[in-house]
């Protein structure tokens, strides 16, 4: 047993009360804090309209076993005050109206040694069908193998099917891939992929942003594809029904401002018929393979090939952390790298670690008052 | 040896003479008559510029053996002085840049006793390429079989591979098809299809505006493709490549303002590349099928079925003669089948067809004074 600290024990407690995500709880967090937001659930000291929805889990405290036995199967728990926490992927909620659930998870319990920020710097989702055809799962092999190659990360939802193919296709030719599950990282889900989700976090991770030990559901389900969407660049169905989870991943795709792609396929075979409608309606943009993909997914992150850097001497190419920090600079005079971590939101060693990125880019410099934008 | 009519005599010399459309001689003829017209063409009383372009052939005078040869071969030529000449068609060409071939042919010579006007009523052009897979000719047969039941008519160009299983499958479910050729209509082209011609002819119609004995050319391919496009209400493309006749004639069809269809296909087969491409790029909407395929080609003819009916109701809806009728008939006061005729352009044989059908929808009624219109 490790002697845990109290903030993670907060966030870790918290995580399991409020079950999935919650705009009040993290806007609370946000205000209070995190070990005073979990002082007030504990003791029911809330608006009645949300002591309501805690008040039959607040006094279930497993924190120290969750983050103990996360611990044991070699995870951790990341929170935003983790230099891990990909602050820029959730910032594409900001500003949306969070009653149906548009807002990002408050902790990410994760397995797998994968740095969050780095597997979701250049990252696709791809997704769909669990009732695959052989030819779905080739197309699937061949966009998410090209994209691995290419330094892209593999998101996908670890289901039977195509999500199967694009985790595999990454694995296979030694690419980054990351699965969010819908239950706690602890199961294995489907019980028939336990092998492959053992793989996709000892190359990558698998996460989740339910506590250890939870089940999936159905409204699980729908939270987790709001997570592949928001942690990718773009979404690709290749298989799909109409009334899909795909589709729904690729809904949420289109809500956070992500390119959302369908790969068509034959129009008697009743996998596609997702797909092409969505492209018919003008839901997805039609993509053949990953170099559609890439065109579409739009800009890559800093420092890539030598076509993709010419691209970043563009500050709208700007990514991730990059982006954040850039943004935080000022126009005039300069700032200390602990004012720039005030005004980006990020942890100062995030922004001590995304300094000289951009300064070896050519968007920043400093001198003996702090940082400023060269351009 | 048959007398034939000197004004048919006239258009068939000048078809021989100019060879396929001509911006300048349609509007001579408009303005001259036919017969004045041939007299200029072959005395050289042209403008320098046309005189040039004419003078090479305006000595052949193979009017009367060309009439003579239609008629052994059960044929004709159709003019815009005939019944059956699809004016409400030709229309689209109407402020079109006529500069690069954007022009209503002058003839038709038709093998087949299919009435044109019937015939381009409802119809759909399907092409495709000649290296068609299995998968494509079975899909064009399933949209074109489904279309020639439900009474459209399927045009295209009676090429091998999919422009052949079109034809084929209207042939085959006892509906009207409709072939255009880049040569004479007594040449069997391809020669692999020469049965195939000749049952179109017999229960539809093959038609050409190059007279008897032209052979095939790539500038007539692609004048033949914008004649594919102007008869049809909307032009689909299943398995082509994206340089091919088929994208052709899609950007035929967008020129002439209409829907442009493709249907998708394997990625992995590029047989679909170009179909995938041009729904990529917006050239085209994606079909899977003949509703789809219908959907997309706007409100039908006058008198379908009792859905279509309703939308008739509809004046937009109204289309080919009954459209040029109904825009004829005066808002207050009434006029003759003689003042509509000159108003519309229409043949008063065309017009006294027409006239009950919009009667019978109730768009017009008559009195002593003559028709008008009752909405």
């Amino acid at each position: 047993m490790t002697a845990h600290d109290p903030r993670l024990l907060a966030w870790a407690y918290l995580s399991r009360v409020v079950q999935g995500p919650s705009a009040y709880m993290s806007m609370l967090i946000d205000e209070l804090g995190v070990e005073e937001t979990a002082r007030a659930v504990r003791n029911g000291d809330l608006p009645p309209a949300i002591e309501e929805k805690t008040r039959a889990r607040a006094h279930i405290d497993t924190a120290q076993r969750d983050l103990d036995l996360m611990e044991a199967m070699g995870g951790r728990l990341v929170t935003p005050n983790c230099a891990d926490w990909p602050a820029w992927r959730m910032l594409s909620f900001d500003g949306l109206d969070a009653s149906g659930g548009e807002t990002a998870p408050f902790v990410l319990w994760v397995l797998g040694s994968g740095d969050l920020v780095d597997l979701t710097e250049r990252s696709v989702g791809i997704v769909g069908t669990r009732a695959s055809t052989a030819y779905g799962e080739h197309v699937t092999a061949e966009i998410a193998g090209d994209l691995a190659v290419d330094g892209w990360t593999v998101i996908s939802g670890a289901a039977f099917g195509i999500d199967g193919a694009a985790h595999r296709a990454a694995l296979g030719v030694g690419g980054n891939t990351l699965a969010v599950l819908a239950c706690g990282v602890d199961r294995a889900y489907p019980s028939g992929h336990a092998r492959l989700l053992k793989q996709i976090a000892s190359s990558g991770a698998v996460i989740s942003e339910y506590p250890p030990g939870t089940t999936p559901a159905k409204f699980r389900f729908l939270a987790r594809n709001r997570l592949v969407a928001a942690l990718s660049d773009g979404v690709v169905v290749v298989e799909a029904g109409w009334r899909s989870g795909a589709r729904n991943t690729a809904n949420w795709a289109r809500k956070l401002g992500r390119p959302v792609m369908a790969v068509p396929g034959p129009v008697t075979s009743a996998s596609s018929t997702g797909c092409h409608r969505m492209i018919r309606e003008g839901e997805a943009q039609l993509v053949s393979n990953a170099v559609d993909v890439v065109e579409a997914s739009g800009p890559f992150g800093v420092g890539d090939s030598a076509e993709d850097a010419a691209a970043t001497r563009d500050i709208d190419a700007l990514r991730g952390n990059s982006r954040l920090v850039y943004e935080a600079l000022p126009g005039t005079g300069s700032r200390s790298t602990r004012e720039l971590s005030e005004e980006s939101g990020l942890l100062i060693t995030q922004v001590r670690a995304t300094l000289p990125l951009l300064e070896l880019e050519g968007f920043a410099s400093s001198d003996s008052s702090g940082w400023f934008r060269t351009r």
